[in-house]
């Protein structure tokens, strides 16, 4: 395992992105909202996906240099087009647009369709939580990639459908959830099947729709992914899937049925309460919160966005721990672009 | 095991409501709600809860004549106070005015403090998604009641703290999502505590914190109930106990912080297509999920809400069926009250 600096990631993300025909500004985005996935501890959501990036801009299916753009709206709700570029970039104008609506109108719905990757979206709840505002982001649709199956099945039918929610913080830092709707993120499916691992039970079916602890049998033999806790989580997973397509109309405005697109939703505190009057109630709260004492097995309850943050200090202070393959492909992928792969001021 | 005629059901339940002094219009709704319940076999919300209710109306916890009001609104946004009416009724007002606000400016959030025990959320999100809106309905806040640890504690915080959402239906019944935050209802507890059974493993924890299949643990010995799917499931309690106490100031508006309390957030279907072009793609999206084949262990995959629709259809022709314990203590509360419990037209 190697360890990065944070600065030299980011550096030589930004140049990669900038060789690939990325304007400056969109690739600093990029570069930014990556290592912060990576530094957040969410390393499948960070620089790792920048060769499947490049690669999509190679071929044509992510457009680097395109923008966002409103193709439908109301005082309140919005449909943007996300022109296939970045789906960071697309995500952030759809928060962005949902923000400006909630501030002037205190309720907005925005969809967002022609999206690509959306990274980590937990990054687009936090733009409408600093904003003062509830916001609930939903990515889903299965066009781009199926592996969960619905509760009671056996064939994939859904992506991991991850829902990302946050409020405004005070003193405490901000409560920011963001999970899929799977067992387990695929991205550690990929670990396991790279450390040849068996999985814990309850993560995956075989291809008869059997209970496994094989990794291969979700990626040769035909099996799938489980939602999380059952019918519960898949109902998550299939609404996810319903508002971002019959719901936004991708069949009209996307690439058909079942695209893969975002739905945000954002209430303005300030139709309730002064933000100022809703921080200490919240971190009151909070503090009883952390004031349970443990279970067995636990050290202390967390609050969702606590393990996120204490990564980031951990890893702005020693690194970001890479393994030497993800570090190679970033630096063929530099190569393949004609960079030079040594950080900038070394 | 007795099995009741719904017909008998709502009757008994419309006089017993009258004579504790609600009002007709209302009794008779009250009646209707929690008949449904049972109908869609969710026994634990339904008539079950009435001699609950009138010992409630008997300390002056529950005013049955009490109406709901709005103290706070934008064109977007409301705060409803329940002022303790039934919660169902305050609920059904919220869900209301949510609507109203949704048809005309598209979104819409309401917030209701000063409630009630409101029943069977799932039909609060069912009149939004009749309404042609998405609508999600949460209640939560544990004043009323605590008997959730978060994910990784030992002491109890939280309600069972509801999450249910609907969509407009086309050909297919609704979807409608309805689930508490807890592994379990708290009703299924009070049934293996009255059979002496064993619960599953995963539910509760007992008082020093560790798992126990003993549902006295939970009673008796300072035990608590568990979120379920862990960190996943207590995120979203959190985020319910959020949005209803510091989010909508129930420690202004309502009894205090950490209320009882309920959020709505709707959304206009029309606001991004035609709900006749939304349910023919919805209805097409669930033909593909139900056409999965099953998984070992099921015979067919369901959709959210479909189980209580046929639960429903048998129960119509076939009775309620119902222990008789509840029925017997049903009868004594009709007797308190002066009611000859021999339904009319007898």
């Amino acid at each position: 395992m190697l360890s990065i600096k944070p600065d030299e990631l980011r550096s030589l993300s930004e140049r990669i992105f900038a060789a690939a025909g990325t304007p400056a500004e969109v690739g600093d985005y990029m570069a930014q909202s990556l290592v912060t996935a990576n530094l957040m501890g969410h390393d499948s959501h960070g620089v790792i996906r920048i060769p499947r990036y490049i690669g999509q801009i190679r071929d044509g299916s992510l457009k680097p240099a395109a923008t966002p753009s409103v193709v439908k709206e109301t005082e309140t709700t919005a449909l943007v087009d996300g022109n296939y570029t970045f789906g960071q970039v697309a995500a952030r104008f759809a928060a962005d647009v949902a923000i400006a609506k909630a501030k002037r109108y205190h309720t907005a719905a925005v969809g967002l369709v022609n999206q690509n990757h959306t990274g980590r979206i937990g990054e687009f709840a936090e733009m409408m939580g600093r904003a003062g505002l509830f916001g609930m982001f939903i990515t889903a649709g299965s066009r781009q990639w199926q592996g969960v199956a619905p509760h009671g099945g056996r064939k994939r039918v859904f992506g991991t459908n991850p829902f990302a929610f946050a409020v405004p913080a005070g003193e405490r830092p901000m409560v920011v959830i963001d999970w899929a709707t799977s067992v387990l993120a695929e991205g550690k499916l990929q670990v396991a099947r790279a450390k040849k691992a068996t999985l814990p039970p309850g993560v995956i079916l075989d291809g008869e729709g059997k209970p496994s602890t094989d990794v291969e049998d979700f990626y040769t033999n035909g099996g799938v992914m489980l939602p999380f806790a059952g019918y519960k989580g898949y109902s998550l997973a299939l609404l996810g899937e319903i508002l971002v397509a019959p719901f936004l109309a991708s069949d009209v405005y996307g690439p058909g049925p079942r695209a893969y697109g975002s739905f945000v939703v954002a209430v303005n505190v300030e139709a309730f309460r002064p933000v100022a009057e809703f921080t200490p109630q919240l971190d009151a709260l909070l503090d009883e919160i952390k004031a349970v004492p443990p279970a067995q097995g636990f050290d202390e309850v967390l609050i969702p966005g606590e393990p996120e943050q204490r990564t980031m200090a951990q890893r702005k202070q020693g690194g970001i721990p890479m393994p030497e393959e993800t570090w190679q492909k970033l630096l063929e992928t530099a190569k393949e672009l004609g960079i030079d792969p040594a950080p900038r001021g070394d």
